[in-house]
């Protein structure tokens, strides 16, 4: 998979080289052109932004570095097996990154990363750019970063670690929070590892039993506990036919009750 | 505010030197700590994971070298005003990073971060912690990464650029995604600056109109209408009784009635 980054501070994506991602490049999995933005500006003081039209606070990057850096990335990486990139530009206003997405993007040739500062990118760069290849506003979560550049760290972790090859145990996707499958929308219970005794502190019997369907529900179990307490809205997502008695004689103890083909909080009572 | 990182690749948090975070260090506003957590192993290889008890793929974090880490890092850092951290783990598992967790955080004196790799650290490693300081499991997002050094990348962001004196304009909070206020659970719309006319496409006539009630109107609307392609589920959590009869008449143009207190797409009807 190739991978463009235009921005400002190319020297954020140092972590790039560091592990994970680092040897997926070195492999030869990933190969990753960082492109400072500035070299596409022709004034002496290499501007990238302005006021805003409209006023406000703030200033907004300007539309001609941004087309010129295209233009020549798109020139850069063509190939005949992917003629144009993906292109992804993290903002708060965008659709929401999710493991569905980066599931998605892994599949992608090429991907070419826009991060903004400032109060973000003239919007016509984007209205133009997507006459020419698909564009893709995404946001990692609900809060306001320095820039986009933390953002695509995320997303190419995330994606990184999903092309063949870059994990070493195939299986231990298996069991990720968010996998699909048998975990689907629970999150991962705690974890114990040697000594089984430390600071005073026991590992869980049952861990240490050998019996391996009892392991397996006692895990299903705590993904159920663990997944009520921290996130309730991803139990409204759970389909109760795929819930077995044990998850559901569980989901009664912790409050939650089926209804119209989902579980509902018992308390307090949902008016109808 | 002092920030404290444990992790097995110190060379990921870079970019804590860089742009705005690195700023707000050099105006020794924010004092950042990175500790090599092998630095507290006593093997020749430096071990820092070993197999789950129970079985299963992957690797967990052993919790000797944590314990130790932990007390270390606790004895350096106290001081008369912060006798403790505040210690925020990184997982898929954890409660959500949201703006307002950002503004909590920010408020702290001493922030501690403890980023896994692997399946994880061993749970009685935060089980001790949290009989000496208040622990916190927190997700940036619902996907995978490889571990949780980008996800104390995103949260140190997030918080710095909160603390009085790092962002140069105080105002440029105002408008945020996220933000308090008018803004409360609307994204924000698109953004335009010079030139007027970039590739024959003109930015939109009332933001060059010089009214700026009608323009405050127009950003408005265009917060609303992606808010509403991009986040349904943020239009949901608008308080009804804060809007105007402007903002009821468009949502009701995009879809959007009212009933038990809040909005809900009209179509398809929701069964009662």
């Amino acid at each position: 998979m190739r991978i463009d980054v235009v921005t400002i501070f190319p020297e954020y994506l140092a972590p790039l080289d560091v592990s994970l991602v680092g040897k997926a490049c070195a492999k030869g999995l990933l190969d990753v052109h960082l492109h400072q933005l500035r070299d596409w500006t022709y004034d002496v003081h290499k501007t990238v932004d302005d006021t805003p039209y409209g006023g406000g606070p703030g200033m907004v990057m300007k539309p001609e570095p941004w087309g010129l850096a295209l233009d020549a990335v798109l020139e850069q990486g063509e190939s005949a097996a992917a003629p144009v990139p993906r292109m992804i530009v993290p903002t708060p206003s965008g659709r929401p990154f999710t493991q569905d997405l980066a599931v998605e993007l892994a599949e992608e040739p090429w991907l070419l990363f826009a991060p903004a500062r400032y109060e973000g990118i003239d919007r016509r760069v984007l209205d133009e750019a997507a006459t020419r290849m698909r564009v893709d506003e995404v946001s990692i979560g609900d809060y306001v970063l320095a820039g986009g550049e933390v953002a695509v760290l995320v997303m190419v972790e995330a994606v990184a670690r999903l092309l063949p090859g870059v994990l070493g145990n195939a299986e231990s996707h298996r069991d990720d929070s968010f996998a699909p499958g048998a975990m689907a929308n629970l999150l991962e219970g705690p974890v114990y590892t040697k000594p089984a005794e430390w600071r005073g502190r026991e590992v869980p019997p049952i861990t240490v039993s050998g019996n391996h369907g009892a392991i397996a529900r006692w895990r299903r179990d705590e993904a159920l506990r663990r997944t009520s307490a921290h996130r309730p809205d991803l139990i409204g997502r759970i389909d109760p036919a795929a819930v077995d008695r044990k998850d559901r004689a569980l989901l009664a103890e912790l409050g939650w009750v089926e209804r119209d083909g989902r579980f509902h909080r018992a308390d307090p009572p949902v008016a109808d």
